[in-house]
C-alpha cells in the first residue's frame, strides 16, 4: 500500500500517519519526493487491517493498494489450470466445451425437443431455467418446481448433466437434486450470501459476472466460492452495460482474456445474452473461442418466436448446428478440442 | 407496441406478423410508410401476452413497446404522495428526513456515540450495518446478530427508529426485531427473491438503486415489492456506475428529479456512497435537497480513521453538524420542513 | 511516481529497472514488501522524461503517478479565484451568471425574440449556434456567417454578450468579430488542435466538457488552453455519457464539486444538454446553483416546437421566467449574487 | 416516425399534433390504443422536416424514429463490399491487412527501424504518428512536419505506404503529400469540420470510433464523409470508454460484427488502443480476425521501454512476428487472404 501524503506536510503529520500504519501492523517507509510525499507500507495486505481507514486521515490525499486480494483463484497461486468436474466431463484448457438449450423451460414438449436438438448438433450440457429474475414482476418467472422435474426428464432422456440458474438460497436443497451444474446470474452475481450458501453445496458453480462488474470483482466472487472450500467455479462473461444501444450488452472479451491470465478457472462466453441478438451469435462466438474461451452457453428454442422470455436471442437447433459449423475451424485454430456428446 | 417490419415485406409476411399478433391477444393496424411498413398493437400491454417474442420473427426489424410496465408504483396511477410511516414519522413529500449513522455496527461504544451524536444534530433516524456485503471475502461482514442486539441498544438509548441492511432471506425474522426500515443494497437491488420476501413483511423499505440499474429497473425493482402488497417504499439514489473515477460512483441527481416525475413514492439520496468522498457530502446535500430529495441518508462515524470499512467518506458527529448547518437554508428554499429527533 | 515489479524479481531486474529511472532524471527508492517490491520515484513529473515508458519493461507489473498534470489550472497553484471578463461582467465565485438563448440561430425574428425574452427574464449573455455539430450530415447545420450577423444584430439591440460556438480553426477571426465567448462544444473538447488556435486569440472560452470525459482531460484540456497564455477560460458541465436512458445524457454534478475543488476557475452548468428534458431544466438548475456552481447555461426559444435542433430541451422566454423565479432561493441559498443585465 | 401522445389526449390536442405532421411534410395515421393512443408518420425522413421537432408539443410523450440516417453507408443500399484503394492494395472483405508502427515518430533511427521490422513479418502499411494528441500539454506531442519528412523516408526505403493521424485542417496539404492514408483518432472522430475538409482531399481515411461514440454515431460519421465523394472510408474499433479498468479501454468486438452487418465498407480493429496492454495483444487479435475484421492496426516499436508515448501497448519487431504467426490459423479460419508486403 503506497499512502500519498497532502501538500506540505509538517512533521508531525508524518509522524502521525506513520504511527497509525504500524498500529495496522505494517511497516511505513517515508520517501520525501521533490513535489510530494509517500509513504510506503510493507505487509501482507490481506493479513493485516485494512490499511483503506487511513484515506480518512485529513494528512492523507490518496491511498493505493499494491496487492490483489483474490490469491486463492489466483494463477499466481495455482498455476495449474482448474478442471471443473461435471459427471464425465472435465471443463477447463485443452477442450472447449457448448452449454445449450432454452432461456426458459416453458413446458415438457418445449425442453424435449431442446434437449435433442442440442444433444445432436454437438452439445454437451442442457442449460435451461427453472426461475428466472425477470426486469418486472408482471413477465413470466419460470415454471419453477415443474420446470425442475422437466429438466430431470430431459437428462433422463438425453443424458445430459442440467446447468440451471439458482436465485435463492431456500431453494438450494431443491435445486441440487437435479442440477449438475448451479449457475449465478447476472443480477445476483454480486449476492455474497447466496454465494457462500450455494458454495457449500460442493457443486460446480457457473458464476456470471455482474452486470457491471468489473473484472476485479468477478474473481473475488469466485473467491468468495473457492475460500467456503469449492474450487469447481466456471466463470461466465455475458456481456456489461455500457452507453452502446447497438447490442443488449457490450460482450466483453478483453475481460476473458484478462480472466484467462490471472487465474486457472475455465472461463467461457454466453454470446446470447451477451449481445441480445441472434444475428451476432456466430461472429462473436467465433471470437470467444479465438479469444481463448474454454467454451460458450447459448440459448436454442424449438421455436423462438413463441418464447416466453428473451426471445430475439434464442436460435432453433438447426440454427444451432449450422453456427456449431461455422465455430469448428475456430476452436481446432485455437488449438482445443470440442468435446460432444 | 410497434413492430417496424424489414424493407420490402411481401403480402403474405405482413400477414404472418398481423396473425401471430391477433394470437397473442392484440389487433394489429397496419402502416404502409413511404420506407418502411409497421403494424401497431392495440392491447393493453401488461395484461396480455408478451409482444416481445415477435421480435424473433424473420420478418421483423425492431419492436417498440410504447407502454411503461410500473403500473402500481407510478404517479400516473397513484397521483398523491405516499407517506411512509416509520414509527412517528412519514417519510415522504412535504418533509425532508436525514437518516444518519455508521456505515457498519462495530462496537457498543461506536454506535451509543454515533447515536448520540446524530440525534444531537438533528438525524431522525439511525443507519448502521450488521451484515455488510463486501467485495472481498477478506474483509470484516458485520457483526451480524451481535451488531443487531447493539443496535437495538443505541435505538432503546436515543428513541431512533433503525435502518439496517438485508442480504439474506434467512435473516428476515431476525432483522424484523430490531429493524424499523429494511434497507437493500445496491448489490442486491435486482434480486428479485429476496424483495419478494421481504415485501411480505409489511416492513418499511428503503430501496437502494442497483449499481447500474437504468431508472426503469429501479422503479419495477420497486413495483416488486408493492406489488406484494407492501406500499412503503423509500426510493434511495446512491450512485451509479460510470467510466469517471474522480468519484467512487456517479451520484445521478436526474435520476431523483425523473423518480419524482414518475412516482408518487419518496426519494432520498446517499451522498456516501455517491461519491465515497467526505468533502463532497455538503455540496451533493445541498444539490440532493435543491432537486427535489425527501431525504438524505448519510454515514457518519465517531473516528473515521478506525472504520472498519468505508472509511473515506465518513465524517465525524461534529462535522455532520457543520453539514447539517450548510444544509438547511436548501431545504428551506426547497420548500421543505426539515424534521428532527 | 511508483513503480510496482512483478513478483520475486531477481536483483538484476530491480537494477535495470533502477537505471533506467535514473536516466529519466529521477531518484529511485526501493522498498521490499513481504509480497512486492515497489520503486518510488523522486523527481518532478511534470519537468523530467516521461516515466509512464517504465511500464514496458519486463519486470514492471504497474505504474502509478502520484502528481497532477493540470499545474496551471490548480487551486494549489492559484488558490485565488479566477474571475473571467466577459465585457461589463466578471463571471466567477461570488456571482451567479445566466446565460440563455436558441440552440442555433434559424432567423432574424427568433433570434430577436430570444435575446428580448432573456434578457427580460434575467439573462445576462445571449447564446446561440451559427455553426451547428450535428450526429447527421443531413440535420441542420447552422447558418454559418448569416448566422453570425444575425447574432451582432441582436447584440446590437439588447446590449448582451454573446457566447457561440467555435467548430473549426479557420473560423477564428470570423467568430472573434461577434463572439464575446468562444464556446468549446463537447465533440470538440479534446480536440487540442483547436483549443491551442483558439487559446491565443485572448478571447473568454467556455469549454464543455467532453461526451466521455473525466474530470482530469477535462482539467487538462483547461491547460492547454491556459498554458497558452488565456487564462479565461469557464469550464462548463454538460452531462456525459451513460448506460441511462431516461435522460439524454447524465447531468455530473458530481464533477461540478469536484471541479470547484481543484481549480480556481469560474464553472457553470448546461441543464439542457445535460438532461435533453424540459422538465428536469428547473430541478438540476436548483442543484446547479446549490452544489456551488458559478452559473447556468440554458437553451431558450420562441417556439420550440417548431426549432431545427435541439427543440425538447428548449423553453420559451416566458418558461424560462418562471424557471428564473424558481431558481433564485436557491442562488441565495448558496449566499451568491444573481447578477442580471 | 412514431408519436406517442400523452394519456386521455383531447380531440383537439390530436388535431394539433396531426396538423403539425403535416406541415412538416408527413401523412399522419391515428391509432387509438387501450392506453395510449399513437401516431404513425408516413415519408422519407431523411427528406422531410425534422419530426423530432414534435417532442417538444405538450401533449407528445415520446416520438421514436424508426428510419436509419446513414443511408450512403448502409449495406441496404450498397450490397456489394467496398474495397478501399491504397497504392496496389485493396482494403476491404475476402482479404486481410496488418497495419503497424510506432504510436509516434520518434526518430530517424526508431521510424526506419519499425518499418523494416514490420515489413519483414508481414505488415503492408506502416503507421506513425507525427501529430499527437494528447491529454495533457507537457507530453510529447510529436515530432510535426519533420516526421512526416521521417515517415516519407521510411516509405522510400520500404515501399510501405503510410497512415498517419490529421488533428487539424490546417495540416490537410503537408500531411498529404507523404500519407497514403489519413487517419482521423478517436478524439476527432465527432470533429465534422475536420472530416467534412479532409474528405474533399479524395485520400482514403481511417476512420476510428470516438471514445464514446455509438455504433451509429461511428457510421453517421462515415456518411459525413461519404456524402463529401469520397468512398474510401475504413472504420476502426479503438476500444470504447466503460466503467472498466483492466483494461485502458472496452475493446468492442460487438460493434465490428454490428458494422459489418450494417454497412459494406472494410472494418479493422486497433488492439493497441482498445486494450493498452501488450498481453492482450495477440488474443484480441485473434478474436477479431474471428469475428470478422478486415485487418487490424498494432503499434509496434524498436524499444518500447523507451518510447515517448503509450509505450506499454507497443511491442517490439521480433514479437510482432510472433503475434504474427499466432493469428494466421485464425485468419485462415475466417476464410480470408492474409495480404503481406
Amino acid at each position: 500500500m503506497i499512502i500519498i501524503l497532502k501538500l506540505r506536510p509538517t512533521a508531525g503529520q508524518i509522524a502521525a500517519v506513520e504511527a497509525r500504519v504500524r498500529e495496522l501492523g505494517y511497516e511505513p517507509h517515508k520517501i520525501v519526493g521533490e513535489i510530494r510525499t509517500v509513504i510506503a507500507c510493507v505487509g501482507d495486505e490481506t493479513e493485516n487491517g485494512d490499511l483503506m481507514s487511513i484515506k480518512s486521515m485529513d494528512e492523507v490525499e490518496q491511498v493505493m493498494p499494491i496487492q490483489k486480494k483474490h490469491k486463492l483463484v489466483s494463477r499466481d497461486a495455482h498455476p495449474d489450470p482448474v478442471h471443473v468436474p461435471v459427471g464425465d466431463l472435465r471443463i477447463g484448457e485443452g477442450s472447449f466445451h457448448v452449454i445449450a438449450g432454452p432461456c426458459s423451460v416453458e413446458s415438457r414438449e418445449q425442453i424435449l425437443a431442446a434437449a435433442h436438438g442440442v444433444k445432436k448438433h454437438g452439445a454437451t450440457m442442457l442449460r435451461g431455467g427453472a426461475f428466472k429474475p425477470r426486469t418486472s414482476p408482471y413477465d413470466f418467472q419460470g415454471l419453477g418446481k415443474e420446470g425442475l422435474d422437466l429438466l430431470a426428464e430431459a437428462k433422463a432422456e438425453t443424458g445430459l448433466p442440467i446447468v440451471t440458474e439458482i436465485v435463492s438460497e431456500t431453494h438450494l436443497d431443491m435445486i441440487c437434486e437435479v442440477a449438475d451444474v448451479l449457475q449465478v446470474g447476472a443480477r445476483n452475481a454480486l449476492n455474497y450470501s447466496l454465494l457462500t450458501t450455494i458454495a457449500q453445496s460442493g457443486k460446480p458453480i457457473l458464476l456470471k459476472r455482474g452486470l457491471s462488474a468489473t473484472v476485479k470483482e468477478w474473481l473475488l466472487a469466485a473467491e468468495y466460492i473457492v475460500s467456503k472450500g469449492n474450487h469447481n467455479v466456471i466463470l461466465c462473461e455475458r456481456g456489461i452495460r455500457t452507453y452502446e444501444t447497438a447490442t443488449r450488452n457490450t460482450l466483453d472479451l478483453n475481460a476473458v482474456a484478462v480472466a484467462k491470465l490471472e487465474t486457472s478457472l475455465p472461463v467461457i462466453v454466453d454470446p446470447s445474452h451477451g449481445t441480445g441478438r441472434s444475428d451476432l451469435l456466430l461472429p462473436m462466438s467465433r471470437a470467444a473461442a479465438a479469444v481463448g474461451a474454454d467454451g460458450i452457453i447459448i440459448e436454442i428454442h424449438p421455436e423462438p418466436e413463441v418464447a416466453l422470455s428473451d426471445s430475439a436471442q434464442q436460435i432453433t437447433p438447426d440454427e444451432f448446428g449450422v453456427l456449431m459449423e461455422g465455430l469448428k475451424p475456430f476452436i481446432e485454430a485455437a488449438g482445443k478440442q470440442l468435446v460432444t456428446a
